[in-house]
């Protein structure tokens, strides 16, 4: 299958078209002795984009480029994407319909609703989910919005990339949570011939390194602490292609290695990131992105839709 | 009591000497009605500094003003200051004595300990915790840290008001919480003839409110969600002087509004901050700080020291 990228000015188009819905997220210079690496780490905290992950960039950029009289969107998705399309839905004034596998936490179905989408509660897992999105949308006048693997969703989610640049020109590398690769590809276009972008997988969710490996997207099984935003199970055909063009080759992270990460941003940085948006600077701390002294590397950290807490982390038990 | 209050050099020169060792913390613009107000908002992320709060950049002020041969600092403190001094004397490589009252959260006591700091337990509350301080350092060569009234801590904590002037120079005006008045002195200061800086405290902690309608520092009873971090009892010498010399009254926000702010923020944002912290933001979100159609307030967010974190804040309950 061969996609069609989009250009260094559908980017750009992008960017304009949803630089006054979205937020352009800060990036923070820490020290890289406070996360125990050499040189200097700068965190682009995409958490605190809306709908707490990048994915509200991808979500609004394609809700907007709807055919006009587009009456509703439907996507299938437990995690930040439903969320996300919910919230882009509201700004355009349309539907939302999102179906949500019965496995996804409550918290989630929360958050559709709050944004004014209609949660539609499968029994089973995503597969079910994205079978029923499809039945129910036969017929009917609405728009399915892909979770990552559609060029529309590639050039909102550049808007990172766009950012980085600017706010950290004398970066050498950008390293980012990559799942279906929808951010990876995005932020690496956007940056194309100015920094490296280095994808960082959980190495229970290599849908990226599986393709490298098969030469071509396959299936692989996801599972692991970072599954619910990172699980995809086959790497998107857009992803793959940015990343054979650039011959990037992704990184992998245990779940020991993001759990600590995570622990250690809240302890450091007072940032609570969700598992999954912590994966590239568990590849800093972990030496798997093998930092050098005087370096500067941007760490992407991109969502924060828990779940739940755990006490470990941010309230230790009392004496 | 007159006190001096540092000149606009002695801010410039703290800011040069702590640069390479604090960190200068991000700011991120959040339109208002994300958070229900008219305008625009531009949060000044001071949690993320190190030990997670703006106290950071006082203490290691004060620290690294000390004369030389001094082998250890000794504080007084169930919160953010003792952690930050012992913070500070790590850096500075002299012994930190912290006096906690045994009221404080255990979590409080490891942070100091995880400094390098020594915590010394006290029965009792925070009184007792000071006398105890006292009594310890009489016949040793070490300096006490004040949490708030001292020159030094009032010019490190002006930082904050330096990067404001850089980061936001187009605001009108920046709210930040007050407890003893370190941080709103020290902001004040730094941002003065320029931009107008209002302190916001709780309800249940009025020091700076008693101050003004006494005609100067009263005690007060503290109470309140907020207390552990701004519950002093007494407003500074060198707050109360900055206050009157510029005019300002403070803001007053109910600990209803205080945990609402903290809610939102994380909601909205995904930063979790302590009740503490987020007065400022309360002060707009409840309609004291009357913000208006096209301006731009900044609001500081000051720390995130959490005991705990309730439930209905990041993760509500199942279904």
């Amino acid at each position: 299958m061969t996609v069609r990228l989009p250009e260094h000015e559908d980017l750009e188009a992008a960017y304009t078209l949803l630089r006054p819905l979205v937020r352009r997220t800060p990036v923070m210079e820490v020290a890289g002795g406070d996360l125990g690496v050499p040189g200097r780490v700068l965190l682009k905290l995409e958490l605190m984009q809306h709908t707490g992950s990048f994915k509200a960039r991808g979500a609004l950029h394609t809700v907007l480029r709807m055919p006009e009289g587009t009456t509703g969107a439907v996507a299938a998705s437990g995690g930040n994407h439903g969320a996300a399309v919910a919230w882009a839905c509201g700004i355009a004034g349309i539907a939302a319909d999102i179906f949500v596998p019965a496995t996804s936490p409550a918290e989630k179905v929360r958050r559709i609703e709050a944004y004014g989408g209609t949660a539609h509660v499968v029994d089973g897992y995503y597969s079910a989910a994205y079978d029923a999105s499809r039945r129910w949308s036969e017929g009917r006048d609405v728009v399915a919005v892909h979770a990552y693997d559609a060029a529309s969703i590639v050039a909102g989610a550049a808007g990172v990339g766009i950012e980085v640049g600017d706010q950290a020109p004398f970066a050498r590398r950008v390293l980012v949570p990559c799942g279906g690769g929808g951010l990876y590809s995005g932020t690496a276009l956007a940056l194309r011939e100015r920094i490296q972008v280095v994808p960082v997988e959980p190495e229970r969710c290599p849908s990226l390194a599986a393709a490298v490996e098969a030469g071509g997207p396959v299936d692989v099984d996801v599972s692991g602490v970072a599954a619910d935003s990172l699980g995809a199970a086959r790497i998107g055909e857009h992803a793959y292609a940015v990343a054979g063009a650039l011959g990037a080759a992704p990184l992998l992270v245990s779940d020991d290695q993001i759990l600590a990460a995570r622990r250690l941003l809240w302890e450091e940085c007072r940032v609570l990131a969700e598992p999954g948006g912590v994966t590239a600077l568990a590849a800093v701390m972990s030496g798997a992105a093998d930092v050098r002294d005087g370096e500067t590397v941007v760490v992407v950290v991109s969502g924060a839709n828990h779940p739940t807490i755990p006490e470990d982390v941010v309230a230790p038990v009392s004496r």
